[in-house]
C-alpha cells in the first residue's frame, strides 16, 4: 500500500495517449504533482492510500487544454470591435487603444481576467504574446497556471519597447527573472513577419538556437499579408522565415492560412509546429488554416483561442468545436478534423507545440497532472454515446468543473482557488469605462 | 396607473425591431401574456402598478429564439455517429435506427428532452420535422412552449406510415387536431426533393394554398442531392420544385447550400424563407448557405439547429455565433454576418418563416411576451462594450437565466418550471441503453 496525495475517480478517462483511448471508471492517482498511474477504480483501494479522494460519477477526465495561442492581456478589449477585417481592426481600434491605455496596471488585470476564464473552462497551459510579457508571468505564478510566455518583438515603437532590441534586451531579463519557476517558460515571438524586419529575425534565430528556445510568431494570418510581402520581399512570407533559416523545430506558426502544397511539405519536412486558431481566423474573414492537410501530411497541430478582442473568449471546448466544424468544410470531408485528432490538438499538440510534452498535454504517469473534468450528466450533452464526442460537439465551458495544475485544485467544483472573482469583474469594469470609446 | 401582470426591468434590451436598436436600463410590461409596453425603468412607477416584479440588473433581454429548423425527437441520438458524411450517416445509423426503435414514446421522450434542452438555452418557439407529430405537439403543449409541428410526407414507408397520402391523411388529422392550442400550428413538410416524388408535391402545393400553410422542407443540402437530381430529373432541386409551384412565399427552404446567383435571384424574386442550418453543414462536410448573398439579395433568413444527431446539440446562441463566424468566411468579407444580422436571423427572420412574425421574434408592444434574458455579468463575457456583440461572439448557453412564452415564466433562474429534469434524464439514459448499438 501507497501512500499518496490523491486519487480521482472519474466516469470516463480520454488520457489522449494512447490515441483515441477510453477508459472508464478509471482513476488517476496523484503524488506531489505528477500522474503516478491510471487504473481502474475498483482497484485503487488495494494500491493505493490517498490523502483526499475525488468522485466524479458523471464526468470526462482529460488532460488540462494547452491554449497555444493567445494575448491574455486582451480580455480587456473583449468585443472592442467587432465586424471588421485584421488591417482596419488593428489600425483603428487595437493600435490606439494599445498606445494609450496600456500599461503594466492594465497588463495584470487583463491577465488575470484572461487566466480565470482559461481555469474555469479548463485551461491548464497557455501560451501568451503581448506587452510587459513580465507582469503576464508574475499573474500566471499567482494563480498557480502554467504559462508559456512569449518575448515580444516589433520593429515599432509601443508602451513596452522602443526598437526591436530594446524588446530582445527586456524579453531576456524576462527569461532570466522567471527562470526558477517551474510552471512558467518563455518563448521567442516576433510578432510577425510583417512587423519584424530581417535583422531582428536573424536575432532571434541565433538566440533560439543558444537558449534551445522556441519561437512564438503569427505566419500567414491574411491573404493581405502574403501580397505585401511578395511586393516588399519578392517572397511570400513562408519562404521569407525559410530563408531567414527559422523554418525549423523552433518554430510555431500561428495561423498559417492560404498555404500551397508546397508550403505544406516543406513545414512537414522542416517539422515546424502550427498552431490553428479557428474562430479567430473566421470572425477576422481570414481564411481557414488546411488543418487536416497539415496533419495528413505529419505536421504537429496546437489549439489556440488568439486574443479575446478578435474571438471574443478563451474558451478551449467551443474552440474545439469551431475547429472540428471547419476543418470538415475546409477539408470537403465529413471524416476530417475528428473528435479525437481535434481533442489531442487542444491538449497534447499545443505541449508539443511549447516543447512541453514530456510534462503535459496527456494523462500518463510520469506527467504532471495537469487535468480538467467536465460533467456531462446534462439535458444539453446526454445521452453521452462517445465522451469525447460529447465533450467536442455538445459540452460547454460550463459544464468544466475542477482544474488541476501540478495536482493543485484551482477549479474546485466551479470555485476558484488561487483567485477572488468578483474583485477580477470589479476591475474589469474600471477598464471598461476607460476603453469604452475605443469600442467604434 | 394600469393594473398590469408583470414587469421585467433590464439592463439592457435589444429588440430586434427596430434594427440594431439598442435600450439601456429599459423594461417590459407584460399584460396577459402580451407585451404592452417597453418603456425606461425610471418610468414604471408612474405608469404601472404590477402584480409582479423582476429585476434583471446584469442582462441582456431579446426576444425568444425561433429554432427554425429541428427534429426534436432526435435528441435521443445526440452525437449517434459523427463524423461521417450525410449518406453513410443517414443509410448506416440513422435510417436503421428509426424504422427499429422510433415510436410515440421515443418520440414524447426525445422531444421532452430537446425542449427541455430549448427552454434552458433562450428558445421560445421550434419548427419541427419528424415522426408522429402529434406526440411531438402535445409535449409542446404539456411544456407551454410555442411550436411549428410539420406534417411530414416522405415516399417511403416508416414508422409513422406507409405512403405518401397516409402521412398526408395523418398529417392534416394533426392538423385539426391541434387548431385550438394558440401556441401551436403546423406546416406541410415534405422532407426533401430527393425524398419525396413529383405527384406528393404537388398535392401538398394545393393544401399549402388552401389551407394557408408553410412548407417546411430540406432543399440542396448538399452536392450530391444536386447532381443526383439532375441525373434522375433533368433539374437541380430548387428549379425542380420551381416547376412544380412550390417556389413561393410559402416555402421554406432548409440549408440552401451549393447556390448559384440565378437561383439566389428567383429565391429572392419569389419571396421564400430560407433557413440557415450552419453547424450542421459543417458537421457534415455539406458546404455553406451563402446567408450574405441571400440577405443582399433580399431573401429573408431563418436560423436553425438541425436535430441533435447531426449537430450535436439545440443552442441557438452557439448557432448564432457559427453563423456569424462561418458567414464571413462564407462571403470573404469580416463585414458580413454581423451580430445584429444574425440575431435578427435568430428571432425575427424565424418568426417570418414561420408566418408567427406578427406575433413573435420582436420586443413590440402588442407581440407575445416571448422573451429571454442572458446574464452577462460573468467573467466570460466582461467587459460587455456592447451587448448584442457580447451575446454572439462571448456568452454561452448557460448565461440564459430566464425564458417566457406568452408571459409565461418557463425558465426561472434556470429552473425549469413546466418539466421535471430529472424525469427526463432518466428516461433518457434508458434510451441511452436500448440505442448504444446504433452508435457506430
Amino acid at each position: 500500500m501507497q501512500q499518496i496525495d490523491r486519487v480521482v475517480h472519474a466516469r470516463w478517462i480520454a488520457p489522449v495517449r494512447p490515441a483515441g483511448g477510453r477508459l472508464h471508471n478509471h482513476a488517476v492517482a496523484i503524488d506531489q504533482g505528477r500522474i503516478i498511474d491510471v487504473l481502474p477504480s475498483a482497484e485503487v483501494e488495494s494500491r493505493y492510500t490517498p490523502k483526499s479522494t475525488l468522485h466524479r460519477d458523471h464526468h470526462l477526465l482529460v488532460p488540462g487544454f494547452v491554449n497555444a495561442h493567445t494575448h491574455a492581456a486582451m480580455n480587456l478589449m473583449r468585443g472592442i470591435a467587432n465586424d471588421k477585417p485584421l488591417k482596419p481592426w488593428l489600425t483603428e481600434n487595437i493600435w490606439p487603444l494599445e498606445s494609450e491605455q496600456v500599461s503594466a496596471a492594465f497588463v495584470a488585470d487583463g491577465t488575470d481576467l484572461a487566466i480565470a476564464e482559461m481555469l474555469r473552462g479548463g485551461t491548464t497551459c497557455f501560451n501568451d504574446m503581448y506587452y510587459f510579457p513580465d507582469i503576464a508571468a508574475e499573474r500566471a505564478v499567482a494563480a498557480g497556471i502554467r504559462a508559456s510566455i512569449g518575448l515580444i518583438v516589433i520593429d515599432f515603437p509601443t508602451v513596452w519597447a522602443a526598437h526591436a532590441d530594446e524588446y530582445l534586451d527586456k524579453g531576456l531579463a524576462v527569461h532570466d527573472q522567471f527562470k526558477s519557476q517551474s510552471r512558467i517558460q518563455t518563448m521567442l515571438a516576433p510578432h510577425a513577419p510583417y512587423t519584424v524586419s530581417d535583422a531582428p529575425l536573424e536575432k532571434i534565430r541565433t538566440y533560439a538556437d543558444e537558449l534551445d528556445l522556441h519561437i512564438h510568431m503569427h505566419v500567414h494570418e491574411t491573404a493581405g499579408e502574403i501580397s505585401e510581402s511578395l511586393e516588399q520581399h519578392g517572397q511570400r512570407p513562408f519562404a521569407r522565415l525559410d530563408t531567414l533559416g527559422l523554418v525549423n523545430p523552433n518554430l510555431v506558426a500561428v495561423h498559417m492560412t492560404q498555404l500551397t502544397d508546397a508550403e505544406i511539405a516543406r513545414a512537414s519536412e522542416c517539422g515546424i509546429h502550427v498552431v490553428h486558431s479557428p474562430e479567430s481566423n473566421l470572425k477576422l474573414a481570414s481564411g481557414l488554416c488546411p488543418s487536416q492537410a497539415l496533419k495528413n501530411a505529419g505536421v504537429s497541430l496546437g489549439l489556440g483561442t488568439d486574443g479575446a478582442a478578435s474571438n471574443n473568449d478563451l474558451d478551449m471546448i467551443g474552440e474545439m468545436r469551431s475547429a472540428a466544424l471547419s476543418g470538415k468544410v475546409a477539408a470537403d470531408n465529413a471524416v476530417a478534423a475528428n473528435a479525437d485528432d481535434i481533442l489531442e490538438m487542444a491538449t497534447l499538440g499545443g505541449a508539443r507545440a511549447l516543447d512541453l510534452d514530456s510534462r503535459t498535454g496527456s494523462i500518463e504517469p510520469g506527467k504532471a497532472a495537469d487535468l480538467c473534468a467536465i460533467d456531462l450528466e446534462r439535458i444539453e450533452t446526454i445521452p453521452v454515446y462517445d465522451p469525447v464526442a460529447a465533450l467536442v460537439y455538445s459540452a460547454s465551458r460550463e459544464q468544466v468543473t475542477d482544474t488541476w495544475v501540478d495536482g493543485q485544485h484551482l477549479l474546485a467544483d466551479r470555485r476558484l482557488t488561487t483567485l477572488n472573482e468578483a474583485e477580477i469583474l470589479f476591475r474589469a469594469h474600471g477598464w471598461q469605462e476607460k476603453l469604452a470609446h475605443y469600442a467604434r
